[in-house]
C-alpha cells in the first residue's frame, strides 16, 4: 500500500505515542523532539520509518478504526473497549441488527456498534445533550460510520420511537426508568443490555428487568489487568484501572 | 413473529434451564417434570408460554446466535464469550476484514469472527486434528455461518497459505513458533492477537513478537466477575471463574 | 523434638490430604489407602516418613495453630484467613488489646484475635446461639486459647458490657445496628472493624459510622487469587472464591 | 486520657491528611491552611477538636502502631498492609516465635512481626544496605518495637545464623537461592514465606522449595479492591493497585 495526498496516517513512536495526521505535500509536523516532513511520505510504503530533525524514529502506519476509537476514548467520559466489546456481544449485534441506543455521549460505543450492524443494519441514538451530539458526529463522520446511524436529539425517557428491535443498549444515569420502554420497543428474544458505574444502579435495574419479566438477567463487571512482560521480570501493572462499570443484560420474554 | 413447523426454537425455563428443539407437528419433548408437546406451539407466536404435563412453566423463545454460542461453550475445551467479544476488538475485525485463525477448536471464536467479516470478507481458519474440524463444521452450520469460513485441516506451522490478511488470531499452545508466518501473512498495520493459558506462553510470544518488530505489543488478562442482585443483598458470586487466559496484541509495523 | 504418647500431630499427605490424630500406643489410624500403627511413631523424630499397610507414604508433622484453622473453616459459615490476617491489622490488635468481637461463630476469628492479644488482652466474643458458642468453645479448647477470651452468650444489640476496648470486630448481620453501641464501648482513637458478605451492609454500616463522627471511614474487600505453579505452565487456578466479604473500617474520633 | 506534654498525638484533618506531631508549650504547627498552637492542647482530652488561625478543624488523637505504619509505607519500597498481615498468619507468627527476616527494608514488615512475636520471641532480620538499616532501626525506634528485634547487617546467602526457628520470611530479589539456608534454619514444621513482585521469581522459589521437600507449598495474590460508599452512588474506585507481589508460602516436612 502507497500513502498518497490527502490520506489520514498513523505517525507511530511507540504504544504510548502516536498521532494521526494527513499527508500534504510541504506540511510539516512539529513534534517535541523535532519536525517531520509529511509530504516527503507521498508515494511510499506504509510502514516507512522517517526520523524527525532531532532524531526521533516514527512509522507511517494506515490508520484503522481501533486508532480513532482509543482517541475517542481519551476525550470524554470514557467506555472502554473492554466493555464495549463485551455489550455488543451480549446485545447480540451482528450484520442487520436494529439497535437503539441511549445516550449517544462521545459516540464510541455507537461506533462499534454501527460498525457490526452493517450492511443493513441501523443504530438509533438517543442523546439529550446536543454538544454532545455534536461531538459523536464528528467522531463518527471520521471514522465513516455515519451510514448505520440515525442520531436523535431527543430524551429518551420521552418515547423510543422503534418498535421491533432486536437490542437496547444503555448507557445513561436511570436506565431503570427506561426498562418499560425498552421492553415495549424490543422484539420478543431481544437484548436488553445496560452499563452503569454504581451497584445502585445495577439493584434498580435488575429489579425493574424482572418485574416487567426479562428473561436470564444477569449482573457482572470486567476487570482488566494488564502486564508488564518482560522476560524474567513479567508482572501485573501496579496500576490497574480498578472500575469502569457494571453490565447488566437480559432478554424479552 | 410465529413459530412455524421445522424451526429451531428455545424452550427457556430459567437462566440455567433451556433447550434448542426443532418443532414438529406431533413431537413431544421430555423433561424431568414432564413432557411438552412441541406441535402445539406451531402457529403460536414466540414468547407463548406452555406448561410440561407435570406444570412447569417455559417459554418458547426464538432461537439466537448466543444461544448456540452458549451450547458450543460447554461442550469443549473453551473461550468464554468475553475473551472472544474482546479478541475480535483487538484484531480490529470488521465488514470484510480477512482473519486467519489458528486452532479452529469447537470453533466459538471463529463463529463471532464469521458473524463479523460479513459480508466479503472470509476466516481462514486452521486445525491440524481432524474430529475437532469436523465438531467445528457441525456447529457453523448449525449457526448458519459457514459462508465465511474457510477451514483448512493443516498445522499451520507449516505455512500460512494467506497473504496480506487484516488478522491473524492465534488460540494454541505454541503461538511463538507462528509469529514469524503471522507476521508474513499480515498487511502493514494488520493485527496479531494470541490467547493463551500460561503466563510462560505469553512471555514468548511477547518476546517472539517484539524481536518481530510488532508494534504496540501489549498483554492482559480479562476477569469476569457475576452478581447475586437481589434488593438489599446484592453481592458479587462467590465461586468465580478466575482465570481463562491472556491476551496479547500487536501490530505488523 | 520426638513424638510422644498423647500428642496430637499432623499425619500429611499432601496439601489436599492431612489429619489431626493423637498418638496413642496400640492405636491403629484407618485411610481409604490403608492403615498406620500410630504407636510406631512413640520416640521417633518429627517429619519421620510412614507408610500405609498398602504403601501410601505420610509425614508425621508438628500440629500448629494454622492446621487448627485451617480444620475450624471447612466446618461452619467461613471467614476466610486472608480477612482474618486483614481485620486483625485493622483493628490494630496487639498484646494487651481488648476487643469486643461480635458474633463468635465457629471461632476462627475469635482464635486469632485471642492469639495476638496475647499476653494481657482479652477478647470478648459475644454470641447468641448457644450451639454456636459450644462449637467455638470447643474449637478454642483445643487450640489451648481460651484464657484470653471471655464467652458471653448474649445479643450484642441489648448492649455492650465493656468499656474503653482497643477495638470492635464485627461479623454480623446488621452490623449498623451496632455502631453506636461500639462507639460506647471504644477507647478514643479505637477501631472498629465490620466484615459483611453484601454491599447493602456496608452501605448501611459506613453510613451509620460516618453520622456517629467515625474517623477514616473505609470500605474494601480482598480477592485470594491462587497459582499453579509448574516450569513453564504457570497460570492462576481456574477455579477462584470470588467474594467472601467486604471488610469496613474506622477509628472513635 | 489526657495529653501531656511531650506525647506524641496524631492531627486529624481527614482520611488523606493528617500528621504526627509532639506537643510542647509553645510550639507552633503550620499547615497550608493556617496554624495551631499545639501547646494549648496540653491537659486537654484526646479526641479534642482545635482549629487552625484560618478555621480548619483538627482532631487530635492518640497516636498509635497503624498511623506509624502508613508512614513508614510511603517513604520506601513498599510492602502493604494486606501483604503484611497475610504473611504474618502464613509464617504462623504468634507470642514467642523466632522469625528470621530478609531483608529488613524500611521495617514495615519487621515491626509488625515484632509485634506478635512478643512477649519472648525474636526476630532475626537480615539487610545488606547499611542506609535501609538505619532507616528501618528509626523506624522501629519510633514504634517502640526494638526489644524482640535484632538487625543483622550481613547478606543472607552468607549464612543464616539461626537454628530451629519457627518461621523464614523473605523479601529480597533472589529467594530461591536463600530455600536450603532457609530449610536449615527452619524447625521442622516450621513456615518459610515468600514475597515477590514478578511470576519469574514465583516459580523459581516454588521450584527450589519443592525439590528441597517442602509440604504445602502454594502460591498466591491479593487483590485489594476499595470503594466509594455514598448512598445511592457505591461503587468500588476507579483508580486500584493492581498489583503488589505474589506470597508463596510452605511447610519444612
Amino acid at each position: 500500500m502507497t500513502i498518497e495526498e490527502g490520506q489520514e496516517i498513523l505517525l507511530y513512536v511507540n504504544e504510548k505515542k502516536s498521532w494521526i495526521v494527513i499527508v500534504e505535500s510541504g506540511k510539516k509536523f512539529h513534534t517535541h523532539k523535532g519536525i517531520v516532513d509529511l509530504g516527503e511520505l507521498i508515494g511510499k510504503e506504509y510502514g516507512t520509518e522517517l526520523k524527525t530533525t532531532l532524531g526521533l524514529p516514527m512509522k507511517a502506519m494506515p490508520v484503522d478504526y481501533l486508532d480513532h476509537l482509543e482517541r475517542v476514548s481519551r476525550k470524554t467520559q470514557i467506555i472502554y473497549p473492554k466493555d464495549i466489546a463485551l455489550i455488543t456481544l451480549l446485545a447480540n449485534v451482528r450484520p442487520g441488527s436494529r439497535v437503539v441506543e441511549c445516550g449517544t455521549g462521545s459516540g464510541s460505543l455507537t461506533s462499534y456498534l454501527a460498525t457490526h450492524v452493517q450492511p443493513g443494519g441501523m443504530v438509533y441514538t438517543y442523546e439529550m445533550r446536543e454538544e454532545f451530539q455534536r461531538i459523536a458526529r464528528k467522531n463518527l463522520e471520521r471514522m465513516g460510520l455515519t451510514k448505520n446511524v440515525e442520531m436523535k436529539l431527543k430524551d429518551i425517557s420521552e418515547g423510543i420511537d422503534e418498535r421491533e428491535v432486536d437490542a437496547v443498549v444503555l448507557d445513561m444515569a436511570t436506565p431503570w426508568q427506561v426498562v418499560d420502554l425498552a421492553h415495549n420497543a424490543l422484539r420478543t428474544g431481544g437484548r436488553l443490555v445496560s452499563f452503569s458505574p454504581t451497584i445502585n444502579q445495577v439493584e434498580k435495574t435488575v429489579e425493574a428487568m424482572r418485574s416487567k419479566g426479562f428473561l436470564a438477567v444477569k449482573a457482572l463487571e470486567l476487570l482488566m489487568r494488564t502486564y508488564k512482560v518482560k522476560a524474567n521480570e513479567t508482572r501485573p501493572d501496579m496500576i490497574m484501572v480498578g472500575h469502569t462499570g457494571y453490565i447488566v443484560s437480559g432478554r424479552k420474554g
